[in-house]
């Protein structure tokens, strides 16, 4: 077990009709004027703003709505969402919607507290000093950003992608009721699902001394993810089914499931440079392409791992390590395709000719390597994205 | 999945030597003078008086000190406690030690911010207001009071123990370094493996809705426990093993594994009576003792539940589950005695007419019932001190 901190204080109220306690908790904490950030009109569809709303209003609290979040959130838009709460004095932030808007909001944060421009932060150019404190209301199980520490925000000028970890990007608060999840479709919640899974692998196919609390607790998610998937795609409004992947979404991306272990989320990179390049790719969309990709490439290095995860995880029965592993790798697929995600490169339209410059994205400008089970340089990468055609 | 709160704010420092950055830890809060509360000499012994002495003087901080914390700690050493923190302008409590130096560093923590005397608040004839923030460097892997909410104090006056749960018993920090718990005596490494087991176990036999994610986290802490406790009474030096016991600890009582469950803590207040009586008596193996017996005497409200425990803790491959329950059971008391702790009243010289007064105090002069598998009143409570013989 390698030595570790955990640090997860996000304060998580889980359950029915959550959200119509937002307002007391924010006005327990005492902040008077804050910032709302959602996505589309789907909360204003859905009744969810007008719930929000009347809970904030009846105690007390001045809102400065900024609407709008796109997936794959943008520059563009937290710059603006910058300056909008310096000039309307935002003491917190309040993120409505899924990871996008949680990520915004994140990012807004520490615009709002630093001088610098926020793509310095994101680029490391300069170093957060903090962040306004940010609470959220759950709508999409996927991400996990309501409990961890990181934000991905997408550069369209610059044509780049880049997540950014900081302890001041933890939710003070998460509200998560699974029922605020019931109308997401079906495609978004395998997508959902995906990253969720996928959070939990890039902890656990890293290679290092055993942990083996650690590694059942993430078996633990994904067999209760896999399990509650199966019942979600034929029965939308499961409440066990979406409260399942809904605390499951929280948990892999916590920290929880990488204590003792390396945590180097490479296979999220590789899709980063996907998704960044091809805006309509959802997230977990190339997760679900790239990850067997990137599994078969790399499960040599340590079979003992792979083969583990398919006796645990998929119930493989193969005693032989090396086939138990690719029987694991090919358990995981089909489950891809049973919730209808792609598998292949194909199936995005994405030209073979742009591999080199996606390569050339993850390894910005081949100045890196990517740690992951093995040391993935420019041209590993290129041979992962060429095998997923 | 029922509703619920998770809230395990404690920022845990987990690895080896890690006790050599207290100062900087405590310094970098703010706090200048702390009182330190520690049990026996054994900590200055092993040496880790003086680590934690440097590092807290290195970083200018002024340290009152309170040795002597006895196990089942005391009421009338936290009332000495909180005259000496209010004398000295104590801003802040690191507890260096057990569960018992960590529970009476809580309370203490109460009882200098409220006006009241403590024991009005274990007893709620007061509600606290607040507790001056906590600390701890864990030197035995038990009672899970690094992250967890709860404090037991003993009033030996009135010959009464009494569990105090309040947010504000959060600590702030633990510092757990597996090393430090080399040297623990192989009966106390068993007890704390009991009180683990014992609260991941309270959590999971309780009669509520289905919450498989919950449920297998569970199983893996307890899973992880065993087999690293067979280790760990052969070789007390093995890293690994100690490390995970460590963990669990933290995990078995900082809420994760009643997350959608009830949360009663049955067996643990049989056990309160017990060691309140027999102040002699191990909390780890009273449980030992108390646990099999209210097994035995619960399971039968909802075999199904036990016969999963039976199955993914201990695979038991038997289909029927009423006899899958059993032979959980017993496969739980083997283990027990594995680890040698006794599985008898018996053993502990703990007179057959005294159970009266056991299920007396259990019951508060049976004035309550206990909620559990079963509601438990002052009969049933009989009966399972009874059948421990």
């Amino acid at each position: 077990m390698l030595d570790f901190t955990y640090y997860a204080p996000t304060k998580v109220y889980f359950g029915r009709d959550k959200q119509k306690d937002v307002g007391k908790i924010i006005s327990d904490y005492g902040y008077k004027t804050i910032m709302m950030q959602y996505g589309k009109e789907s909360i204003k569809k859905s009744g969810l703003y007008d719930d929000v709303m009347k809970s904030l209003l009846e105690n007390g609290i001045k809102v400065v709505e900024m609407g709008g979040v796109e997936p794959n959130p943008k520059l563009s838009f937290v710059r603006e969402a910058v300056k909008s709460a310096r000039e309307n004095k935002v003491e917190m932030i309040l993120a409505v919607g899924g990871g996008s808007a949680i990520d915004s909001s994140k990012v807004t944060a520490h615009g709002v507290v630093n001088d610098c421009d926020v793509w310095d932060l994101l680029t490391r150019k300069s170093i957060s000093k903090g962040a306004l404190p940010i609470g959220c209301i759950l709508t999409h199980s996927a991400a996990g950003s309501e409990m961890s520490a990181s934000a991905v925000i997408t550069n369209i000028e610059e044509n780049m992608k880049r997540g950014f970890g900081s302890e001041f990007n933890r939710c003070k608060f998460a509200i998560c009721n699974p029922e605020l999840t019931y109308t997401v479709s079906k495609y978004q919640t395998a997508c959902g699902i995906v990253d969720i899974m996928a959070h939990t692998m890039e902890r656990y196919f890293t290679v290092c001394e055993p942990t083996e609390l650690t590694d059942r607790i993430a078996e633990s998610v994904l067999k209760s993810v896999i399990n509650a998937s199966k019942v979600v795609m034929d029965n939308p409004c499961d409440y066990e089914a979406r409260a399942t992947i809904m605390w499951a979404s929280s948990l892999s991306h916590n920290d929880l499931t990488s204590c003792g272990r390396e945590n180097n989320l490479a296979v999220h990179q590789l899709e980063h440079a996907l998704s960044g390049e091809y805006d309509y790719i959802s997230h977990g969309a190339g997760l679900a392409v790239l990850f067997p990709a990137w599994a078969r490439y790399v499960y040599q290095k340590n079979t003992s791992r792979f083969a583990q995860f398919a006796r645990r995880v998929w119930d493989v029965a193969e005693e032989d390590d090396e086939k138990a592993s690719l029987l694991g790798i090919e358990e995981m697929e089909r489950f891809f395709k049973l919730i209808q995600m792609p598998l292949t490169l194909k199936e995005f339209d994405v030209d073979k000719n742009s591999i080199d410059k996606l390569a050339d994205l993850c390894t910005f400008g081949k100045s890196r390597t990517i740690k992951s089970y093995i040391e993935l340089g420019y041209d590993d990468i290129k041979n992962i994205f060429n095998s997923c055609y």
